[in-house]
């Protein structure tokens, strides 16, 4: 169902503009999706699309195509109202109104190999690039704990580049549960340290890890350094004192896919 | 010595200030370090520090301390003086003048282990995050090729967290001129593909070599796969189709890191 929305006053509009913002997100359990590979994804994905919103740029046949199967209402918009919706520079000119899954880590039961956890870590660029990085190498997952930036903002939705709708993603975890539920799951809880702990390429990787990094400029919480059953580090060289969050995150995941066993993949 | 600044017309003040931008920059060979870590690694590192601009959140007996032995002129201003010379939003309250150390790759002569080399790398948060990988790493300098973001834009710097002044960093070099250096000087030239070659776990790590990471969007320049001795590759397992160019330095850089003869170090 293609349809035109002329005024920038529109109450869908509106509605969907208020996604820019947590509180909005929480409330309706919904977020925006922008440009055309990422609403592919979508599609492919199989989660839910409640609305669309698409410019000339993009193009009505084109909008017609992607949704041909479906019967997501698809609102054609001027480019104004498409910048309303994003806080990129220069958006492509389509925008979704997507569902969040509300995956809980009870869903992750029966997954083994690497997960990866976040603990405190705030920066959007830096939790979309590791979400990005963990499909990348395989992960089997990614828990944020409680504290962490939202999974659901346009900037971290943006930087996974299409891999939050790839692999299992739980938010909001209390860290004393995840902790308990470590342990009834026999994952092994390695905590990222540059306080010392076991070198990353001396350590013995078992079939279910879970590797977690720390805040980006306190790194790990205490409440984890002391749940952690390995502390681990990545060996430095040089005079940096240490490494942006991120590329700690990929040197692990990397590690884990070349080193962990790979029956367990 | 110690004065103080007023007016933000003060010509010291504005001839500063243009050096946010990359025309002022070249030509005057002196770029801005904003920060009270980054400063002190400018005065660590032996880098020439021409002025210094501080508020009052920075305080005078500070900025005596750590100019004590030096006679760099320092400048009291307001922290809208100091908000004129930077980009960030809450500024710490003190900018060095700093000269370019003009490194050329005849410096880079008698080195070995790993150099790591950016081909048309444009993003300048990621040309930054790397050059303080490569540090952390341990790799002996960071060569970038024509068309990269520039090293001296305050995003960079910033990014570096104090690793630009840590290694030697070799800007603008001519793609070809490279690639014939490093013939002459035994180094060999691995470049990343996403489109086959060695999978880096399988790959003998000579003494020196020569990494080059590609643009963000396209990958290595068609001259640099040409070029190549070898062509190499992050074996990846989930759906993500790409890596992002710093998170794939970091495993190149560790990996070499971790296996690169002992002692070329």
């Amino acid at each position: 169902m293609i349809r035109d929305i002329i005024s920038a006053q529109n109450s869908l509009v509106k509605a969907a503009a208020e996604l820019k913002m947590k509180k909005y997100r929480t409330q309706r359990e919904e977020f925006l999706v922008e440009g055309v590979r990422s609403v592919q994804e979508v599609l492919t994905s199989g989660w839910g699309i409640i609305e669309v919103f698409f410019a000339d740029a993009i193009g009505t046949e084109t909008v017609a195509a992607m949704f041909a199967s479906s019967n997501v209402p698809c609102y054609h918009v001027s480019q104004a109202i498409i910048e309303r919706l994003t806080d990129t520079k220069t958006p492509q000119g389509i925008v979704a109104v997507v569902k969040m899954q509300n995956t809980t880590i009870t869903d992750l039961a029966g997954l083994s190999g690497l997960l990866l956890v976040l603990d405190e870590v705030r920066d959007p660029g830096n939790v979309g690039t590791i979400i990005r990085t963990a499909d990348a190498a395989g992960a089997c997952g990614v828990v944020l704990l409680q504290d962490c930036a939202d999974v659901y903002s346009p900037k971290v939705v943006r930087a996974t580049m299409g891999s939050i709708f790839h692999l299992p993603i739980v938010i909001d975890v209390d860290k004393a549960r995840f902790c308990q539920w470590c342990a009834q799951e026999n994952w092994s809880l390695w905590v990222s340290s540059l306080e010392g702990g076991t070198d990353i390429y001396d350590i013995a990787w078992e079939a279910k890890v879970a590797v977690t990094m720390g805040n980006e400029a306190n790194g790990a919480s205490a409440q984890m350094l002391k749940a952690a059953g390995k502390k681990v580090y990545i060996p430095m060289q040089g005079k940096a004192e240490s490494l942006n969050v991120a590329i700690a995150a990929g040197v692990f995941l990397f590690e884990g896919a070349h080193k962990q066993p790979l029956a367990t993949k």
